[in-house]
């Protein structure tokens, strides 16, 4: 029986728990140590560290504290890591807790962290899932219900001193050219709601006014957000400290690609179990800058899709010039669209894109000058078939059910 | 038996044959009628219209003409077909000729044409692939073999008058910003190249100045180069002109997603063999404004797959806001280092993730400042083990294999 | 969060369990009454009720008392369920005890239960397989490790009054047919060891004389011993009986098809959270005599095979007719014999047939004389290449691992 | 491009092609030799050499010359081949004839044949499908389309004199326990309308009167009639003879687990790309005695199934002995019942079952004294939704299509 190497308690402030960090340091120091061949549980606070309630208001996505994202459990230390090594790890299993088997979703407002679509959601919304087992549905989005590929949003090794430079070099260097923009280019390190985990006094403050945010996915990992890394998977973590120094946290019961709406994927607490081991030089003799993963050979099949296509052609009609992103965004308003006409709202079908295990594609990035991006609808996450025929559509969709609820910004 | 409406003779040049064109314009005669429900085959050249040979330079490639590209076959009527309706066709079947049992992949110089890595590979090389029945392996890139996820790279409908003076309208915008550009930034009418089919003499060359070129994918489809949108698929594309206008062409043998080193996929002449049927009014019916899609029940299975990371900070280390370009660019880049370390030359690696049937994900697209995309290589289509392990790797390549041919800039 | 209405309590006997049965019989009491639509968790001990432990003995697999099997949680009453209705049963989750992180397996003795290969294996022999996370391995068969495909290989509702006697008659008229044998040729009514849940006094006694035992399977169901009737899987079950008498045991943490070893699958205790719909006079609707189902969205994905062909010529060369039994169990042993060139000793290559996802597919049933049976085994779940290749095989398998225990006859 | 070495002409007899054999016997002369590494094509008329027509009759398949089949094309002679060795064949594809887009299924009379369910279909009847490229349809069973898992039914090399004795041997002495019996228990040699290749005079009459029929799987492989041995797949066949003789024939477009209605498959004639190599003594190596395979990459997804049970128990309610036989027979049973409430006729329900990719599973051989097996449908062949639900089912299936054609015996 594996050992739970970190513990969380969901009642208390995650600011009290002495192995959660939020900022990125080398200098944070281990709290648990573990062998290579060793496998272990941690558990993890959902990302906002409890900030969002099970109920059906949006106030508390509109008020979120951003600034303290992400709580992650950890570092763990792995013997004999140095810097070079790959850190080889497997995700045994990922799970909720009993007390709370239930997550969220949600837009954030334009004016407090935005979100793929926030031209179009502007304002907060939220919807909460509850897990049945290994699936779930939601009272605020009717006729899906899907099994989760449950996953963390974020795992990664410390940054090395000369990273974390790098890391805030570049940047502040980005938000230098639009300073004043709302949202902001970039979240610089911010020192008051930093929790650098172990560290005290003068050198905690100090390494709190450095140490990296946690939104941006980086070299080591970190806030990736992929849906694939999911339970099952074995991941190659680049290590740059030494004894490596694992965090993990933001755990996601099911996220589409992209995590499109930000407060994103059915955001969760609870534990992850995993079992890590050593590829000495690793990095060299592979080549290896960025993690690399296999997939799990336990996701969920959901593989009869409906494909929709967007092009970098913008909604007022301007042309990009090879831009996936408003490729991307294109092919999800396409498929919100489709989806309005079986009876959704707009934002229950944005919902869905955020929640469920869309892919997206990146289809064609060399047809100057239009992108072609897909996104990838599993149709047998919907009760009623929603392909088309020639007698169009029928509206299927429960209207009794409540809409997403939204808060507007105040 | 399907009857063959269209057919080409690869020993002619396109211009001769009236049942091909190689622009959009609304005017081009249909040479075909067919009705609801009917199936019928029809043949294509490859889209350079025979200019690449099977051979070990790349002259070819450096010097090829790209304003002529690329030669569809049709367009086909639907009878009853009217603005508004969705067109349903089902992909049967695509198949090679007889004589002609090979592909191209190749780089453009950066000088004419370039490509996804263009700054990495600016200079033309040409690699050639046999097929052997539904598999495909190549003289210059040893060890791997693989199942064709043959597809049309291009495929739509006829644009209406509007459509059409809108394209021209934004791309000339886009040239606009940077008319001097090298590569262009998009690719404006020329009419000195065109071939507008069963038109005639003034008419024609009226609509060549203004037709729009071939190579972007736009609202009705076209040129999407979408690896899935392969035989067995079901696609509806919107209908904007009487009788539809179904046009077809640029087969590939296979694919990797986004189609990275522009000349491109697994280049070949062959015969797609399609169905067609209506849904009236299908466009407000579903919201449909670009094409949607089923993939097929029959492509091949590469599904155990090593993922590469790629975050959106370029090669200089410069940070970009949520640029999916770069940080698919970075995943590739990840990819091609991590094959060198078998014994690839990174040219040979390169081509891998043109041809192969690579996955392209939006992984991660609201995390500021970084976008994360993955890149999926298929592990079964190298017949030895890639994976890391703790040894590190053996170079397993076949050293003796000619490396891809390059050309030099004239 | 669901409910737990069967609890086990692993350190005392089934037999001080009331919510516990071991035969099925019409007249057993509900031990609760659900809704439809209630989802619920049930808790179960193993299918012996705690004979076997984890050590290195098989004395214990030897000496196993199969009267008492197969020890079953229910029956649970569903509200409004009436004989002739479907009773639709969606398996939302399947887990394990933590205090209970293993199960087994293991060839019975030819005196005491035989199985498939039991003129190969005469002998009592046993493996135990940790739980790791969702995947497992042992320390009696090295260089395997595979996720589990969870599920119960025990699972059916109530029979009537007239059913129970179809079944004695005709299991006795079998067992008539060749009294003495050993194995038995069927297990009937067996009243000493018999568990009759909540019956009491006389009426439990009468019931336990002729209540049908639980090792085959029948037309409610019962110990089908599917591997893909998993977690994930919604299951039509008929009913017969007022409320229907839901009753579950014998959790396999994974099973091979044909469950060939019979002691069988790895056994294991652990919880079955289930949902639970009605289809009102669903087995005239739908023309359903035994149950029917939908394989889960989340089985493991063990999909690259070696496939091994047998017909239906015996071991001493005899030709049979059309005889699939025998066919499966040329593929078993053809199957065995390959994997011991890699260095397995005969034993486990056994095992790993009994515990893995295999698939035994009915390929040929017409050739006369000869059935052809297929035997499929995934090649991921070893931790070498163990496909043919011009060199031949190596012995990649640890030889420092001891082999699976053997306790003689005594 | 590969070279076609062996053609048929569909117009003449098989009996007049020297390249086609209908007998297995180690004196056949190989008709062409190749060398390892070489990749070539081979055509082949269907199993019948064209008896069954295009047609609405089924007087064709009542009156067929079972004693005639099946025309194989070879034997092909594989330079270096020893006995002893392992024949790797890669399938590179299978393809139809332009002239003969169509196929055939049936069910032999129970007087001539017979098959799976002769008791339930004891007269003849016929169904025709027709190719529309990867795609098949019928006009006799309505409502179904689905990609053919094309494959040979039959393919092997020729055996040594010794394994010839051996299966007439052990074949005789199966039909000599009950030699009047009918249909009868095995097909013994029969010289009258043997085709034995190059053979000339008496020695061609003499191994005419030993030759073994080709009707059932041995241990060469041969009939095995296994739907997923399709083009993809990796075959290594055990080598008899000196330069192996490798025959093959009996294409099928598509096929269900058991072939279960024994003419049996969509039967076609057609041509197959071949690629050979050696594994020399790969028989002793891997202790291989039956051919062994792995699958292919290529085939079909039709993996949302609908599963139904079946146990050994007979129609009249007898017990039988763990006998997989009846039991997958009861499965199919219950599959034609189900089908059956959505409009089907019985002969429509049995066809699919033959012809469609269904899965046919040993599910368990242990529980005495019932064997289970399951039969597998796959629901997407079907236009309709046909899985259960509360409302009941819906008679979906367009009767005006014609049933099954049938032809009462004489």
């Amino acid at each position: 029986m594996a050992e739970t190497i970190i513990k969380v308690d969901l009642s208390k402030s995650a600011y009290d728990n002495d192995k959660i960090h939020n900022r990125w340091h080398p200098d944070i120091p281990m709290v648990e140590m573990v062998k290579p061949g060793d496998d272990f549980k941690i558990e993890c606070v959902d990302w906002t560290g409890g900030q969002i309630s099970n109920n059906d208001s949006a106030d508390d996505v509109r008020d979120v504290d951003l600034s303290q994202v992400h709580f992650l459990s950890g570092p763990v230390g792995v013997e004999g890591a140095e810097p070079g090594d790959l850190l080889e790890v497997d995700i045994l299993d990922i799970g909720t807790f009993e007390e709370s088997e239930w997550g969220f979703n949600g837009f954030f407002s334009k004016q407090n962290g935005g979100g793929f679509l926030t031209e179009h959601f502007p304002e907060a919304q939220k919807s909460i899932w509850d897990f049945n087992g290994m699936f779930t549905k939601s009272r605020h989005v009717p006729n899906v219900e899907f099994a989760g590929l449950i996953h963390p949003g974020l795992i990664g090794c410390l940054p090395s001193r000369d990273m974390l430079d790098e890391w805030n070099r570049r940047e502040k260097g980005l938000v230098d050219t639009d300073p004043q923009r709302v949202p902001e280019l970039a979240t610089l390190p911010y020192g008051d709601t930093a929790h650098m985990g172990r560290m005290k006094g003068d050198a905690a403050k100090a390494a709190a006014a450095e140490g990296a945010r946690t939104v941006p996915p980086r070299e080591h990992g970190g806030n990736c957000d992929i849906k694939d890394l999911s339970r099952g998977a074995k991941v190659y973590f680049p290590v740059y400290v030494k004894d490596a120094g694992l965090s993990v946290g933001d755990l996601h019961f099911s996220q589409g690609d992209g995590e499109i709406t930000f407060c994103g994927a059915i955001e969760m607490a609870g534990w992850i179990h995993l079992r890590v081991n050593l590829i000495k030089d690793g990095m060299k003799k592979y080549g290896v800058k960025n993690p690399i993963f296999k997939p799990s050979p336990i996701a969920p099949k959901y593989d009869d899709y409906l494909i929709f296509e967007g092009i970098s052609v913008d909604e007022e009609g301007k042309q990009h010039y090879l831009d996936v992103h408003i490729a991307y965004r294109q092919a999800c308003l396409n498929a919100i669209e489709y989806m309005t006409k079986f009876g959704y709202s707009r934002a229950q079908a944005y919902t869905i894109l955020g929640v469920a295990p869309v892919q997206g594609h990146i289809s064609g990035v060399v047809d100057i000058p239009n992108a072609c991006a897909t996104l990838w609808l599993p149709t047998d996450i919907f009760d009623f078939d929603m392909q088309p025929n020639a007698s169009g559509p029928t509206k299927m969709v429960d209207s009794s059910v409540a809409d997403v609820p939204l808060s507007p910004d105040k």
